[in-house]
């Protein structure tokens, strides 16, 4: 199993690695290959400073554990001692334009070695767009509503629970897909399904990028850009569990804060002008919204 | 009690905020007073966009509370329910120089009103250089010292401890004196002890900030500066006390969060120039050290 799903995120991440380098057209991902004493791999890819990505991570990680902590399998005790392995593919994607919107992937699995293996599936993505254009939202959400089906009400649902800033009263961004301890339909039909859903993400969000990625900007837009990375920031640091569990556990900081935004600004008070589309942003695209209900569909 | 703290608190906010004010000789600190209908004050103050000042917030607060929650005091258990007051002033300041060290110094009272009443201090100082001058460290921890007396060794190491990013196995910076629960003989002396250390912080920060406002910087330097801010926003959101309750029980927002640098970096995977400044800065200032040692007095 370990194998099939190493296998194939590994070929994503060759491949959004080589699109993303395509798209910038200047900078290319570095490459590391980090094998630890006790097997696994972990290949974090930067493309730091291009000319349109100001800093994409996409790393592929499989780590491999010789003993299953107890925290880990509170609702299965009897795992607990047991070897087990773990394998994922993480993007973000912070661009230098802010018409473009960032960001995120997440896709993972867990095997426990025992008598009756225990294993599962997370995993997801989700947009944040500074100035939201509808066509993009649209856009991305069918491609989440094709890839997972009649499972999208309930995962985009997740995903707009997951990344809320709850001090801020604030989504993240415009959502997308958030599931886990994944299983449906056994392990054949969970992997196609984690690949139907990897495999949607480039052609979703590579014409995003492409078709907003020359539109002009002020310098205003530029600060507001960097003010609202100040959000994702508070989230990755502040909220959410992957990091915390990274900086616990003693997880390779670098690639655990990969995440972070290259530039951030923090205003004290900042309070955009009525009507502004800078308001309009956190009035309204901010706030979990059926996206889909009223579009029509964009092939 | 809390008349006589809390009037030390606004005057102490006042000088400081006067004299931060003439030392950037161009911006000015904001005054905002925030009354909520339970009684007490906020009275938060910011000072942006200065010549020498990136970014300065003073903030004095007076919380009443009608019922303490049983959460506040587990030691306590008998004061639950019990009306409290909190009372602090709390400071930043993010110079745009980088030879000039961001600083940080929260002074808090907390009271609870019972048959048998019960309060403490808390608070303390600490000092963040980017490019350190052993000359400014031993004023800051001399300073520290003639305010601290014999609890100095204590209080400092309660600082190293404090503000460690354990995931980076970095201080946050050079450190400070750090205290809680304090009611050392009583409250008239925990009182003059508190106002030791309060008026030890200008006469300390003051002429260090002076001395290195107007060293050249390269655009190196100043990529470094915001390069190291990076920790302190990793050690206000991820791991500050403060701040998590803060966020978690809803207070205002921009308030928790105004400590926030004002421009940051985050750089994957920066590695200094073997023994450049930069490294000697991991490698020596931000592990805890003796710094009085064997220092000459400064007067």
């Amino acid at each position: 199993m370990i194998e099939q799903v190493t296998a194939y995120f590994l070929e994503l991440q060759k491949s959004i690695c080589d699109n993303l380098a395509a798209v910038d057209g200047a900078a290319e991902f570095s490459l590391e290959q980090i094998r630890p004493p006790t097997g696994g791999l972990a290949q974090p890819r930067v493309l730091a400073d291009g000319a349109h990505i100001e800093k994409a991570a996409v790393q592929f990680t499989h780590s491999v554990g010789a003993s299953l902590p107890p925290a880990a399998t509170a609702r299965n005790p009897h795992l607990a001692g047991c070897p087990f392995q773990a394998t994922a593919i993480s993007l973000i994607v912070h661009p230098r334009n802010p018409h473009v919107p960032i960001t995120h992937m997440n896709l993972r699995f867990f095997y426990v070695e025992a008598d009756e293996p225990s294993w599962y599936f997370g995993g997801g993505y989700d947009l944040t767009p500074c100035y939201p254009v509808d066509e993009d939202i649209v856009r991305w959400h069918s491609a989440a509503k094709a890839a997972t089906g009649d499972h999208y009400p309930a995962l985009k649902s997740a995903c707009d629970d997951y990344f809320y800033l709850s001090h801020r009263g604030e989504t993240r961004g415009v959502g997308g897909i958030f599931f886990d301890d994944w299983t449906n339909g056994g392990f054949e039909q969970s992997l196609e399904f984690v690949k139907g859903v990897g495999d949607s993400f480039e052609p979703t969000y590579l014409p995003i990028f492409h078709a907003r990625m020359k539109t002009p900007f002020t310098e205003q837009e530029r600060d507001f850009q960097l003010y609202r990375r100040g959000r994702y920031a508070e989230f990755n640091l502040a909220l959410d569990r992957g990091t915390a569990y990274g900086l616990q556990s003693g997880r390779r900081v670098e690639s655990v804060l990969a995440s972070l935004p290259p530039l951030v600004k923090w205003v004290y008070n900042y309070q955009p002008e009525a009507g502004s589309r800078e308001a309009k942003l956190t009035e309204y695209y901010l706030k979990p919204q059926d996206w889909l209900k009223n579009s029509i569909k964009i092939s």
